[in-house]
């Protein structure tokens, strides 16, 4: 193959400002994916454009060279509407898990590819893990089956989908150029579109457990994915929700798994059964499903039984019992009044400590590590009050993890709750 | 050694738009060296420094890190006071080969740790190379013994010398951060005040043919280096010099060395002859000699004498014929008229096409390769003059050099010559 252009010619544009030509863009990807252009390359052209930016032209080429660094899968043998969903991230973000059930017992199937957790936001396929037995490793026929059979597979993306963007993923994470929009629209988006759904609905978090704190940078990200689906020609919407205090009351792999649990048998807590509800909504119309309600699967057992299904289809118990942690501790109130907030980045830290998230890619996780809420904000709280229980297999673990929860709920007498709406935008 | 920062917290610190600490520089440079900073990572803060900038103090403490990591040379035993002169490089660029034996000759001593060419800028280290015999790389102690018994020496940085510097250099040359003030004034001042002369004088070119196309960016790169000189107790003083025309008559490596001899002959382009004289009452007023003219010792042969001591001491024959490329080719005026202007950079490719420049580190340069100039700007010219001839060993370089050369030269009936005054301006 002949090289059209240099790595340092490629760089040199961006870094003064211009924009790149489609075939810079297709061939410096290419090259990437080759080793042509090397890591060190790569890294400066990632900054380049996190600082300097790059247009909707430049921003939909990037995502399409990633799409065609690797296969595109098709589901054309499934004769249900395809309808996926993904999430940007946060703290006890579990809505996935009764999400893609409850979507294939409305008559969706939902082909959803996930990833493991970095840092402070845990990971899909970490939290399934903690069920005993189940796999998140399938091939693509495997696939196929399990989606054909429960409605909804959630599984590790293989190593051909856009194999461009798990290089320079992995790069951007120890190079401080994860913070760049037209860099994370297109690599959300590449792996949804080369996982061929025909529509998908967006959760772009934002708050302070989110990767974009500020609500207008999320609405950008939001606004930049749905141009990408649609140029794509995938049915996209997107809502902007709530991170700044942690979903449900659970923050954890195995104790998130539970009140998944809780919600699919027509439980669990008021907030993530409401985004359950409100996201399987957006999916049902997207998809061109009628007269399903999403709330009656969830009370008629519809839902439950779409999830026994697909757990067991990947080799998973669901009647098995949940690993527990070894040790447990407790953080107290101080103080009376009202909480009128809770810190999602705070909490999500804490839990990483106590050894539920991970400090790089590879590192294990504990199944039972994490944190229960027994509060949140809006409630009356008396001073000695238990607000959350901590739990790790390692003790030693405990004194950092409480470190991380000084100043995480605010307790004011008399206090006005300070907290993002669960929608912030809606965007179609 | 516990390691204090991140790599990633550094290089978000610097994309953030913050200062970095005096703690952070010392232990990314540090880091870097010893390879725990990965190559992508510092690529990436390159890139953000590059966008970004660094304050006085932070461009301060990163040359002295790079001191740091490496040896600093001593000069104790000298008992004739040390100047230095660095260029930051251009076409026909010789001055140093005339200007380090005639500042030797009027009594000053000269430690002249140079570089070698890239792309269209020659390199002092190849032209001298094209003497039979020289030798580049001298011991510390025979850079010693050559800079007391000949009062010059000219030869290249040893490997303990800001070897941070170096790792990064080598770096920014293929991620697009050379570009960058502070990075450029940091790579320059750590050698030369590693090196250890006690007064400095910088040669700063602007033009086509130089790395600062804009006079004002020179001039703030001048000023930038005076700074860091003067912190670091190094007399120092920059000329802002002419780059939009080649300098001299030649450009190619022995061509040069050929030109060079010419002026300590007391012959030679005027142009190089007053740079050279500019450059030498720089230095030796700076360096507190006082009643010598270098305009005599050009004239009575003590600067030739100097010169013919420094070659012969590192193994050079300066009596021997310099190389001779085996093939010519002439480049001739299409029109008449008054040569109003020559872009230096137009003929820095075409002499690097010929084979007297490097693509890349390391690789090797022809000795006999380059070009003759027939005519400068303010030359009246005859359609048909002969105004270049252009030298190589391999024939089928013509044609490239010869389409870099096209628009090099603008000859207007009556027209006004148009190039910068030679001294664009003197910081100290």
């Amino acid at each position: 193959m002949i090289e059209d252009f240099s790595a340092v010619e490629v760089i040199a544009a961006k870094r003064d400002r211009n924009e790149l030509s489609d075939a810079q863009i297709d061939w410096v990807i290419s090259a990437y994916t080759r080793g042509v252009v090397a890591d060190e390359q790569m890294s400066a052209l990632a900054m380049a454009i996190l600082l300097n930016g790059m247009n909707s032209r430049e921003i939909s080429r990037w995502t399409n060279a990633m799409i065609n660094s690797g296969e595109r899968m098709n589901w054309s043998a499934i004769t249900r509407p395809t309808a996926d969903k993904h999430s940007t991230g946060g703290v006890g973000d579990k809505i996935t898990l009764p999400l893609a059930p409850l979507v294939a017992a409305c008559g969706g199937a939902v082909p959803q590819l996930s990833g493991r957790g970095l840092a402070h936001t845990g990971g899909t396929l970490d939290k399934l893990e903690s069920i005993p037995g189940w796999r998140a490793d399938l091939s693509n026929e495997e696939m196929l089956k399990v989606l054909q059979d429960c409605g909804a597979v959630i599984c590790a993306a293989g190593a051909g989908l856009a194999p461009a963007d798990k290089k320079l993923y992995a790069l951007r994470d120890v190079t401080a150029t994860v913070e760049a929009i037209p860099l994370i629209a297109s690599s959300i988006m590449s792996k949804k579109i080369a996982e061929g759904t025909s529509s998908l609905v967006l959760d772009v978090k934002t708050g302070s457990g989110a990767f974009m704190h500020d609500p207008a940078q999320a609405a950008i990200l939001a606004r930049t994915m749905v141009e990408l689906g649609r140029n794509a020609g995938v049915k996209t919407r997107a809502l902007v929700t709530a991170m700044d205090v942690p979903l449900g009351l659970t923050v954890g792999n195995a104790l998130e798994v539970r009140e998944s649990v809780e919600v699919l048998a027509g439980g669990g807590p008021s907030d993530v059964v409401e985004l359950t509800l409100l996201l399987a909504r957006e999916m049902i119309e997207l998809a061109g499903i009628s007269g399903k309600d999403p709330e009656v699967a969830l009370k008629d057992g519809s839902a439950m039984d779409a999830w026994r299904k697909m757990i067991s289809a990947q080799g998973g118990n669901p009647d098995a019992a949940l690993p527990v942690a070894r040790e447990k501790n407790q953080y107290f109130a101080t103080e009376a009044g009202r909480m009128v907030s809770m810190d999602a980045l705070k909490v999500g830290v804490a839990a990483w400590r106590l050894g539920a998230g991970r400090s790089r890619q590879g590192e294990k996780v504990q199944a039972g590590a994490g944190i229960e809420l027994h509060a949140k904000p809006g409630d009356d709280i008396k001073a000695g009050q238990l607000l959350m229980t901590l739990h790790t297999d390692e003790p030693e673990r405990f004194p950092r993890a409480l470190e991380a929860l000084v100043g995480s709920v605010s307790i004011v007498a008399g206090g006005e709750v300070n907290r993002l709406p669960l929608v912030v935008e809606r965007i179609q």
